[in-house]
């Protein structure tokens, strides 16, 4: 990384991250030893809010409460879209059935989802991630979720928009064959995966 | 009901009811007024029972508590399949975690699902139904649940083995038009749909 910057190559960080604020993220890695600022993070949330202003969307939230403080200007009273993230212990049947009810209530349902990972490992064991509450809201409300986040093309694009560099000319790196990889070329990049991280020789996880 | 029974001809009671025993569906029905008896209901839980037995197959229950004593006959040691019903409550992040780590840890994930609704309604509001839970784990474990209860074919078949009766000497008579009506002409039934129940002139549920 300190080899990048050093070379004066543009960068930008991508990240799925929606179980805290892009603050709270960049925090942790600096702690790690990383130089990396906020400014240079593209995530689903701040994506998201964009979209919501853009086209004048009111979300019900189902997602973490340490995402909650990135969504603080948005308009969130009379909703007319459901915002969902990898919400872990918020996704209560409760908050399940709300998010629903929100959904199904509306004459053209919206779902936003933040990611449409499988499943993921935490120190505990795996965790269902956010697609699979995904598609059990699309599937009762029949609606297809719109998704933020990698390896939505829109991601891509919004990051290269932000660095000013065409897919052509950037390359993407990162350890998930479908989210990182398979998201950057489809988006024109060229992209390299690393033997590290969540990388299995045999086959590969879709978080 | 009494002239169908006065008539002489042979009657099952078909439900997805899972989130009781049919002893329990049978006493609240009867409590009701209506002549039925329990070898008269054909309902998943007793045809997911026969199928575990068939195939040698121990299941991880994620059911409602009230449906767990149709299984007292059944070995749920060390689970090589996962069964799934209108769980209600028990639909917690800890359980769906936990039904998600069973499914997963196999070489070839065996879902068994009793139902496929989508949604019902309750006296405090909307609920989605076994079938958007289904879905969660079919997309986090890249399998397809076998389902067990209308409108699967097997399950219309088995009620017609147990009064012995052809498929084109039967009617199905449902307010549900495609668990009940479509399932059952998709067996080779007749099928009549009552217009009261869920039945809406517009738009049909599909629980």
């Amino acid at each position: 990384l300190n080899r990048i910057k050093a070379s004066g190559l543009k960068l930008r960080f991508c990240t799925n991250e929606t179980q805290a604020t892009r603050e709270k993220f960049v925090k942790k890695l600096q702690g790690m030893g990383f130089d990396i600022s906020m400014a240079e993070v593209t995530a689903p949330a701040p994506a998201a809010c964009r979209i919501l202003k853009e086209r004048s969307l009111r979300p019900h939230l189902l997602v973490h409460n340490d995402l909650v403080p990135e969504f603080a200007e948005v308009d969130k009273a009379n909703p007319n879209c459901v915002v969902i993230g990898d919400a872990a212990e918020n996704f209560t049947y409760a908050n399940l059935n709300e998010a629903f009810r929100v959904l199904i209530g509306m004459e053209k349902p919206v779902l936003i989802s933040l990611g449409r990972g499988r499943y993921y490992k935490e120190t505990d064991g795996l965790k269902l991630d956010v697609g699979a509450y995904m598609k059990a809201l699309e599937y009762a409300c029949d609606v297809q979720a719109e998704v933020v986040g990698k390896p939505a093309k829109m991601f891509f694009e919004s990051a290269l928009a932000e660095m000013g560099v065409p897919p052509q000319q950037a390359i993407m790196i990162g350890d998930d064959i479908v989210n990182d990889v398979g998201g950057a070329q489809r988006c024109g990049m060229r992209a390299l995966q690393v033997r590290t991280g969540k990388y299995r020789s045999v086959h590969t996880l879709h978080p």
